[in-house]
């Protein structure tokens, strides 16, 4: 194995060494390990000064210089910082993560090989019914009795499959050997289609530090699903040991940031100066209004 | 709509424009829909000669400059023509899909919406057993009643997933009306895990003529799974209407190609020669040799 | 040439359609020519109502779909419009330029052919000094002595330049022709190293609308460097022919947007209350303070 | 300075440890120096291990299943290794560099600070004629004299450049101060346009292993520029030290293979076969059939 303790003269982060390659659970059969980093805070201050030449000297302050780049979309310097991770998530997530496009992904092969029974099944706090206000989203959490048929039914259904799986690849789930000897088993590539989307699947996920905070911005975001949420918070807590720095700059001007349209700038503006400007009078949508609202409760 | 003729000064390919919007057929419930394009054959040679300047002066023949292109691998002029698809395809299918990605994809969201009822079933001389030579592939169809078995399998399962999808959803399947007005109907994004990867999703999909034709290219090969060959298949067959020159230049050249090895190289200089080298003395690979038989049948 | 008027069943925007093909003209010797174009604002709505399925049935607007879009970075439908350009321009603009990688580009080669004496010398009113407070940018104008002795030193040294790349490609500037028979010419990778960065360049630049927009953005910005800014206003103008409600969004949504770091929301959110933040308790950066100022000068 | 000795759980390649950070020179002013790296050989290894799961049990050796992913295009494996360099190379190399788009790059900026007196002349026995047979490449060597003037041309037009920015920047070139305290100096984004594309620039370039090697083979070929063909032959030194079994199936099977066209699999298909194919009966251009003759003489 490589979990070797080697000397390098590469930047290293001790927070981060302290968890690598250890899983960290999340959901009820995932987890995140990271398996390699490159990089630093000072990594990217250092390609930020190559930039800059001797017209950085002023900027003194490492932290200052990193505000600096997150703030004026100075991308390039993060992207000099890369991660890899090894990731096991339900189908139906790793769905939405694909989409992430600027990334490098190994996924287990269901072509090759067989998957493990493991699927997902939502903590009962999570069952919820359909949103009314946002067409994408979760609304109450459903009562006892309905959230737990719809677990039962989840179950069910994931385990009759595949026990299907495994009649097909004639495999005994307990052993692992071949179930019946005469029988020839279902070629991999086909039997997987009958598995539900929450089964498990796993892959080395690689990313960029600016890709990595766009994919962590989109997909902490309250309107993200809880269930990539919870992977996205979790990453969050890796950023943090990773490159303190750029995790401070990360929450202030990006994760916790509120862009003004041109419109909405002419709201505040005025009611700074002492007008005030109606919903009509301000052409915003009703949802931009509220949005607007929810921000300044005083407007 | 946007079906109606208009007058463009663009470059149109009239053979494209006829099957424009109609949905061509494949799989059970399979489709592919050429919804717009840009470009055709003269659009890569009038990219080629701003790059190549008065340096292209002698290549007159447009043929014969893409033949150029492709064997060299220049394949920037390729990249100035885009095709845009709609395509519906099963869930398993466009998994493989999208580790493309330099393609552009808007997908139906069934966090948005609820999926339809349609699922893939492969036709019976589609269900195959595992290969033994091929860890990813497909060996021997099946005899009858295995087949009949495994069909069973899978139709029963999908279907009974899609009743309880639609029951969490509170949805009567015939009429698409709520159920039970008494009871709250659970989170689309939550019921849709209950689906088996064999349920059929659609998306638009954008790319330019050169990541097609790598597309194309590893899709269409015949260790790529039936299901997406035969997408690739017919997408050749559009290939052929829009850019003939180009298809004819992308089979020569890429699709029906072989390439040596420096080994391999070496084994058929000479066999040339009049000299015979053993599979022992070649350095290749038991397979590397063997594909080398196939396609050298008197080496 | 394939400036016919053909028929097609694609999307068609006839405001497009007029300037096709024709030069706009910029700098001194640059332009920018619309050569092909796919889909239009509708395309876009089409292919947002694909991932929205029956969800969008109540957007019923097109405008009030793509402004929903632009405000929540739903930019994958917008990646389904692509333009095609055909730009002059100086090199040290073009080395700018390719900072942004999701294009297709074909550049003029002069390993191939023999660049044009064209170079790009600044219009008087452009030639500035130094900033002072902006590290990257231009402060005042140069008084008419200093700027005209600017212009002579650009002038004669592109000049010569050319003279000298002309000597070695043993070609006569005036006829084209080759100078002295009993010489050779320097190979043409060679002999283009001797031109200034202010000698023109041409390319075929094809772009999506989503990458356009950020290229837009950034570059219509004015702290990016006046040459390229002039081509940003150029295509903003094309835009604003193309899609325009897309065009209204991307100025109210992007273009002219602010966005406000959790620090500053805490500024405005205080004020907007009645109490006042220093800039001390704000913890702002002067810059960043300034720039908040400036947006809302009673803030 | 990050160049302490720390201790990593991190997978590290000794070999490349004791090249990291230490310029390697090439041309006159050029060097590569790495920075970091990220992964060895057995990263790969791990990787593909994820995606085949049990699978690979019977592929043992390391070896071999690099030698199997490199020849089967399974690239991804290979992508989740990234490495990190400092390089100084003349703008007009740095030109064709960015073609290479799956990258990350930081370079010196020329608005910001000042670039150093540092252009870039051929040796003497790298000034070649206009090649007559390749549009795009150099024939023969000059002589002495045509050399030496060549040389003069090339130093004196970059030094009278040089002068002159200096002179528009207000800075005594030899001491770097300013040169007349009652002048305004130019702003630096305009003063660098006088400078010639021979001049050095220096960026940190980052980019993954399976990019990297598609570099490597486009930009290590007889037929690219001498000057980026001397970057590329140095980094393949580099690759052998950080991943030799890569290095060696990348020689192997991408670096030093032929790919035969359909058309061309025939020739030496009936060659093979006993009968002879004339140029004409084979379909091939004539240069392509030059191309097989070179490869295989005997055919």
């Amino acid at each position: 194995m490589i979990e070797n303790l080697s000397q390098t003269l590469r930047p290293t982060v001790a927070a981060l060494e302290e968890v690598l390659y250890k899983p960290i659970k999340l959901l009820d059969h995932g987890f995140i390990r990271v398996i390699d980093y490159m990089g630093d805070d000072s990594a990217i201050v250092q390609a930020a000064r190559v930039s800059y030449g001797k017209g950085t000297k002023k900027v003194s302050q490492d932290r200052g210089l990193i505000n600096y780049l997150m703030r004026n979309s100075h991308t390039t310097p993060f992207e000099m910082c890369e991660i890899k991770l090894h990731i096991k998530l339900p189908i139906f997530v790793a769905r939405q993560w694909v989409r992430h496009r600027t990334a490098n992904i190994n996924e287990y092969s269901a072509r090759y090989s067989i998957l493990d029974k493991e699927f997902y099944l939502p903590a009962a706090d999570q069952i919820s019914c359909q949103s009314l206000s946002n067409k994408q989203g979760r609304g109450e959490v459903l009562d006892q009795a309905d959230s737990k048929k719809v677990l039962d039914i989840l179950r069910q259904d994931a385990e009759r499959c595949y026990e299907n799986y495994a009649y097909m690849l004639n495999i005994d789930e307990s052993t692992g050997k071949i179930m019946d000897e005469s029988r020839d088993s279902v070629a991999r590539e086909l039997a997987r289609m009958n598995l539900t989307l929450n089964y498990y699947t796993q892959w080395y996920w690689k990313i960029d530090l600016h890709n990595l905070m766009h994919f962590l911005r989109l997909r902490s975001h309250s309107h993200a699903q809880y269930e990539i949420r919870v992977y996205a918070e979790k990453m969050l807590e890796i950023l943090k040991l990773w490159v303190p720095y750029t995790y401070d700059a990360f929450m202030n001007y990006l994760s916790c940031s509120f862009t003004l349209s041109r419109d909405a700038i002419n709201v505040v503006r005025n009611r700074l100066a002492g007008a005030s400007v109606s919903k009509e009078e301000s052409g915003l949508s009703a949802r931009e209004w509220d949005e607007l609202q929810e921000i300044f409760p005083t407007l």
